[in-house]
């Protein structure tokens, strides 16, 4: 049979290492999968390198690629977001016809996914931007999958996904679908801003390992490796040993010691943090590690600060006694663990907030349910979040859930010490830190916001209510300060 | 000389309390000032309150505002931000000449003033975003002013901003011309920006001094007043003290204790914030500030949380002993002082950062200048700012300068032990903590974004440099661990 007989159930087209990866995916799985890229070169090196892994139809043009798909066609589009995305959507969707299916599987940002979704349903065309994490290897071995959209384009799609993508311990496929138009890429960027927490987190306990305790890195990699045993255990946790075990060949010091600590980023977290903000829901965990990212790539800050003092050292600095140093790990574990819990729930708190703006109906148990494998951020932890979340679907917050909540009460005294060992030391631990007071702040019977409302009141007129009534009121500052009603 | 003969140097269109009090403030500075309002009545209510204050020209309709008004004619708007503006603007702009001035003083978004100064520049127009800082008081009495716009306007403008403004200790007046386009509107929104970090460190320090000194609110506004004589000297720290002495006539209970502890906010903080992301500006002062506010008003996640545990009072609480107490807050004064200079330097960062994307060539020693007084972050500090950016207009970071970078070593041990007791206590103080980790991750010789370079380079080939030589390597992870240039 020819290749222009042979009908295809899915089209990939954009065949850089994602979308390379992806087509072999669903090929792999015995789907007929068409490849198209921009340069035909590509889309033949595809099939000369990995053609005996499947079948693959090779296209060399729109036209070829698009008459190849059996009907209704699914296109997943594998390109740069922006000003790319949109061409090739607009080039694919000239030649599509009702009913067919294109797929964003890039990093879009949920308002654009929205509105390109909007404008093909009005071309009757099914528009499905999908969140997919796992990087290049999750993308072959399977990833984990979001996508949102039309529910009705989940009919034919969905089986389709739910063979390539990642499987949870249960062997249940880590992919769903989340929601309406922009849900799926909305809840990919979530998952990202989480990353970027647990990441900072994760590196803030290794710089008090160090520089507190007096671990060397190996001596961390142990250190990680043990706690990945246990309820932190996770791919983050698991690949942080690795890496803190790894020696540089050209120099012999650990690896983590000649690698430039600039961190850099790609922008979901930002994303994550500007529409957190957007939504009104505190994600502070998330945008100190945002912040910490952006400021360790700021040179000439760090340089103009470097001559700025340090704490006292009380006792000559050096590594702590074994035993001590001991003890002080399993505080920074219960303190990781709980700053850990602080930043999930932010998560799921704006993921609940995007639902409630969008109309978007988000299962939050469904969420860690598709993230427990494939992801990044995958752990048996997510598991726990499912459970939570599937015992109470309308749960208010992570920290309301009775196993969580205890957890967190049996790890705040380690964490406070943590915090203040951090403080004391010099060590910048502003994740740890915003984690604990996000806590105190929330159990909080009264915050010093009431103070702000009277500022607020005293130089703007803002107004305020009151504990004991109903009602707005003004106080009269400039005048007999007596209250009235606004 | 009837009305209609009369030309009025200014008009102000929307009356409401900002309006009217400008259109005041220019008629009692001697300027012949043009009233309009989208209803008559408020043009005639202000003519017949205040019409003996100076010359006001009251118009029914726009085309009788515009009439009055000599040439270039120079029309003030102050109507709501967003919708209304523009709709306003139109409406004028249709009505006015070449050469002709429209000024916003509202709160507008940097980014809808670039927008409306490109479209009107296109018409012959002259677009003047004017951020106007000091509430209803500073715009009677005089504001601090932050024009943007086109060069030329300012010309025959700023006598007049000039004779409405606030004056600093030294006599000059709080305005300039801040840069083009947007440029007033960026500076007034970063002013907004460092105002929500000051007064979420003042309340946190209220909560210290409360909570962990045990002292009262009338103690604590004794505090307030006797700090506001010395280095933290400032319009924010007097009210604190006139508010927390204020005693409730209702209850005869303190009046911080009667008002509800929800903090509101109208935006310009989350704009803060959502631009420095933009620009990749750590302002995590900033953040927590507007983050904490929000967490204030989520009373089902404060629901949620209320249960959950504070630490172990080791001492049967209570407060401490009176030296012990007054040790303390000195304490927290250092740690307030400290952590004012880290958001300061946040916020200058973030105009140095908007000055060059957006091509303003700021100049950060006047933008210090104009706020020294009129607006609500006024203070003797902003003095040393001008003083800091005047020595050296290339200052990296307020963090450089000798004398804040002295006050800050001086603080630092304070500082820490502030924070650790936040932390101990179960106080919250996002601010104080994540000043100091700013300060700490600074001044750091090592961070632990190296580590995070070593994730993604694990998990997603994102590639990282060295600290030893030139380029851009990745580590063969899932191979023999080589090390490839990429």
């Amino acid at each position: 049979m020819s290749s222009a007989d042979r009908k295809a159930q899915i089209g990939v087209t954009g065949l850089a290492v994602m979308g390379r990866n992806l087509a072999r995916n669903f090929a792999r799985n015995g789907y007929t999968v068409a490849v198209h890229n921009r340069t035909y070169g590509r889309t033949r090196e595809l099939v000369e390198q990995f053609g005996g892994e499947g079948d693959f139809v090779p296209a060399a043009s729109s036209e070829e690629f698009v008459a190849a798909l059996e009907r209704p066609r699914r296109v997943l589009v594998m390109v740069k977001a922006g000003a790319p995305t949109d061409a090739v959507i607009e080039e694919f969707a000239a030649l599509l016809e009702p009913g067919d299916v294109i797929i964003d599987g890039g990093n879009a940002h949920f308002e654009d996914t929205r509105r390109r979704e909007a404008a093909l349903r009005e071309r009757g065309l099914h528009f499905v931007g999908a969140g997919v994490s796992g990087g290049e290897e999750g993308a072959l071995h399977g990833p984990s999958i979001m996508p949102g959209g039309p529910p009705e384009s989940y009919e034919s799609l969905g089986p389709m996904l739910e063979r390539i993508a990642a499987r949870a311990p249960d062997g249940t496929p880590c992919t769903a679908h989340v929601g309406p138009d922009g849900a799926g890429h909305f809840v990919k960027m979530v998952h990202n801003g989480i990353e970027y927490a647990d990441m900072q987190l994760i590196a803030e306990a290794y710089q008090l390992l160090r520089d507190v305790a007096g671990y060397s890195p190996a001596e961390i990699a142990d250190i990680f490796g043990r706690w990945n045993e246990g309820r932190l255990e996770s791919y983050l946790i698991e690949i942080t040993a690795e890496v803190l075990r790894h020696t540089d060949a050209a120099t012999g010091r650990p690896f983590v010691d000649v690698v430039a600590d600039r961190a850099e980023q790609k922008g979901t977290g930002r994303w994550t943090v500007q529409t957190a903000l957007g939504l009104g829901t505190p994600v502070p965990g998330i945008a100190e590690a945002v912040f910490a990212r952006s400021l360790s790539g700021h040179a000439e800050l760090r340089a103009a600060a470097a001559a700025l003092p340090g704490p006292q050292t009380r006792d000559g600095g050096g590594r702590m006694a074994p035993d001590e140093a001991a003890a002080f790990a399993e505080r920074v574990e219960r303190s990781l663990y709980a700053s850990k819990i602080i930043s999930y729930a932010q998560g799921w708190d704006m993921m609940r907030a995007g639902s409630e703006e969008y109309g978007w109906h988000l299962d939050l148990s469904a969420t860690a349910a598709i993230w427990r494998a494939g992801c990044i951020i995958r752990a048996g932890f997510l598991d726990r979040i499912r459970g939570a979340f599937t015992n109470d679907p309308w749960l208010p917050s992570l920290l309301a859930d009775p196993a969580f909540a205890k957890e967190l009460g049996e790890a705040q005294q380690a964490w406070r010490d943590v915090v203040a060992a951090a403080a004391a030391g010099g060590v910048p631990a502003p994740g740890m830190a915003g984690a604990l007071a996000y806590y105190d702040a929330l159990r909080s019977d009264r915050l010093p916001a009431a103070l702000l409302q009277g500022q607020r009141d005293f130089f703007g007129a803002h107004t305020y209510q009151r504990t004991d009534r109903e009602g707005t009121f003004h106080t009269l500052w400039a005048e007999d300060r007596s209250e009235v009603r606004a």
